[in-house]
């Protein structure tokens, strides 16, 4: 007989009808008479139930009438397809082996939970319909990033969790250490006296991986990263989280241009990498979290992405005669409203910003012909804003230095980097895509702590 | 004109043969007369490098004649197949762009460097064969795992890396904190007042994501995580480094054996993939850092994994009449040479070590019936020792919750670990691969600082 996922039957069920069959899975709801009984059970490998009727010519049907929901089965029986029904086929059981039977207080009931709620409870959630779609989907993005890049010979490259730099002396970092908090050992100086500490200096949970993958990029032309960044960033939204997921492809002998189109190609594929692979997740969200959702995603795959330098944009917004909370001027950094304005309202698809002014931007930049902008750009997508941030980088070492200077940057502490430049540097670019925000866009979730499996935000590290 | 990697004409040289054609990369050797030179090119598409010959009718011929090796180019010309050369073809330049200009004191010569020396200007090795080698298997390794288990409908989950709990009570862990070392609070008892920091609480890198993982298995039935993990030992060892990354899958509904079989068939897999996508990589492992490394692989994929329980294991070390550094008995654990000895001389093959005795392993490993050992397994393979260590987990509260009071673990601190069993648990089992391991099994290499882009170390958080 053969053990089966839930997936593989409702993928195959033709292949299956009329055989017998084994499964596994938790008891989602269960309603019994005296002579027979319905249960739904899901096994977590698909997001729809399998329906199973027993009857009481089982040996322990009074058992499994009474069974509390959750419960974990294994069920053998015959699968019969039933074209009239509700369901496109059912498992007729011949035997019910319970597995583990739950507790009556079971926190996921029938009834609809708030997600609020359902935070509180992330090691069960992933058993409630829209956590088993979300997880589903991260993991299936997850899995056409790495495809997509693959495919194209990119070399994904683990770049260090642990940094003894402040990388683009980007935000606040957690600092790692070994010392005993309670007596902090200090040098003749008063200072923290770091050498005693486990790498012997001070070091940081890292903000980006990119300036090691440009390291990487220089020897293997096309690398991408894809692992946890942090933020100790005190802000508590529905879109921070002081760990997340981030991929960062590097590119060598490449410009501004090949590098949206890499970002452009890699989002189209992989929302249709899930629209293929999870129509039923999709379909949920589309009803039940982001109506509008599954359209707005086919417009992305079938549009050509806009483009629009960062003067023109601000030219835009300044004209539109609308009213921001934030108003525009040329050298302001866009806010969300602006972006939103701008790829929703006058683009309406997913629109690169280029050409941002160096001041707001970071001093691995490239510089451009005019000196004060950078070849920088952001891509804007409808019901976010900015999902992914780029730029061609500098490799002009002269320029790359006097940056570093204007932005009171160490050189000293960027030698490696520097060296890059010194020894066969080359055009060369990279974005980054924040993965939360990736799986936000195309869910419809609208808090990160929704499609993190244990979130870590301010003030919480639970589980 | 097309623009092509390296790694695209190599695979693809007929359909080439003969085109005009644009490559970039760097320059790994050159000479040159009067009259015409040759370059070696290499654009880390590709291990090999490809040929390139120019002329004194390029207008640059000087220029390009003098060029420091690692320059970076873009080479436009005719791809000539050389059926009687040593190489398959070259690449006759009708121009070449020098993108960047190396300075001439590039540490990586010709000549063959250490791997100690090769660690301190780790921005650049990448470039020499055996880290281009290293790092493009690295990375096809990490893909192969993540295909073979999402063609199973494995859900892969990013458990947290920022942790509240000492999970398993495992070895020394880093701790993170926002708190100013230079002025810690400490609370009315003089202890260090953790309510002020960023967290809330006291907080650790994670040492493994199982725990997390088995929610998720209990949810999706089939699950893994591939992230990194940390362990603060202060062991200065070849096989050690403070940051590293691990593979956990876990599976429901599932025992040991179900466990084992999934190991055995990973294992295969990502060797067999390797092996097919990096055959010019494999070949240098095998001619220059591990001879012999080929046929003991071909001899892993074909042969069937051995199988024994520790304590026929413990039996066969004590008969072996062989003098061990650690002698062996029955409840100690097993040193590498023991492990050397059982997969090397005695099964000749892979082998799983079963059932050990319960002190020797962890609170949440299955007890057997005998009450003595549990349901736990390592898998040992030739030249390295263990590689995979693996159990079935306890699903029965009662026992669980007596083997954490063995162990001096505190129950409050694991109440939605024990919530798992309480709704719905049921057998299942898995594993943990660390992924630095499995590369230097496949690669041959000796020391896990060779086989990480930047190693994290005692002492030692560079670059």
């Amino acid at each position: 007989m053969e053990k089966l996922l839930v997936k593989q039957i409702y993928r195959g069920s033709e292949k299956y009808a009329d055989q017998v069959v084994s499964i596994s899975g938790w008891i989602r709801t269960l309603r019994a008479s005296k002579a027979f009984g319905f249960i739904e059970v899901n096994d977590g490998s698909f997001f729809k139930n399998i329906q199973v009727v027993f009857e009481e010519k089982l040996d322990n049907f009074v058992e499994i009438s009474k069974l509390p929901i959750s419960s974990s089965l294994t069920i053998e029986g015959t699968l019969v397809v039933t074209p009239d029904a509700k369901q496109p086929f059912e498992l007729k059981a011949t035997k019910i082996i319970v597995e583990g039977m739950s507790d009556t207080d079971y926190p996921l009931q029938k009834k609809r939970h708030s997600f609020e709620y359902l935070r509180t409870i992330a090691h069960l959630r992933p058993r409630s319909n829209a956590f088993s779609a979300v997880f589903r989907v991260r993991s299936l993005t997850a899995f056409a990033i790495h495809e997509f890049f693959q495919k194209r010979g990119f070399v994904y490259t683990h770049t260090p969790i642990i940094t003894g730099s402040d990388c683009e002396g980007a935000g606040e970092m957690f600092r790692i250490s070994t010392l005993d908090f309670s007596n902090i050992p200090m040098d003749k100086n008063k200072k923290v006296d770091y050498s005693q500490d486990f790498f012997g200096k001070e070091t940081s949970l890292t903000v980006s991986g990119q300036l090691a993958a440009e390291s990487f990029a220089l020897a293997f032309r096309n690398v991408y990263t894809f692992g946890p960044t942090f933020r100790a960033e005190n802000s508590n939204t529905g879109r921070h989280a002081a760990e997340f997921w981030m991929i960062e492809p590097e590119i060598a002998f490449a410009d501004l241009n090949d590098d949206m189109k890499l970002a452009e190609d890699m989002m189209k594929y992989i929302i249709k990498y899930v629209m293929e692979n999870a129509p039923e997740e999709m379909e949920f969200f589309n009803s039940f979290v982001d109506k509008g959702l599954i359209e707005r995603l086919n417009g992305v795959v079938n549009s050509e992405f806009g483009q629009v330098t960062y003067t023109k944009a601000v030219d835009i917004l300044m004209k539109s005669g609308k009213e921001f909370q934030y108003p525009v001027t040329w050298g302001c950094d866009l806010q969300t409203e602006h972006e939103r304005y701008l790829t929703e309202e006058v683009y309406k698809k997913p629109l690169f910003v280029t050409d941002y002014p160096k001041e707001i931007k970071s001093f691995y930049m490239r510089v451009n012909e005019d000196g004060k902008t950078v070849a920088a750009m952001d891509l804007l997508v409808p019901g976010i804003g900015e999902i992914i941030g780029g730029s061609q980088r500098e490799e002009r070492q002269d320029i790359l230095e006097a940056r570093m200077e204007e932005c009171g940057l160490n050189k000293e502490d960027y030698w490696w980097y520097l060296e890059l430049r010194k020894y066969g540097g080359t055009k060369h670019a990279g974005f980054g895509l924040g993965f939360e925000r990736a799986i936000m866009y195309i869910t419809g979730m609208s808090n990160i702590r929704d499609v993190i499996p244990f979130p870590r935000t301010t003030g919480s590290a639970e589980f």
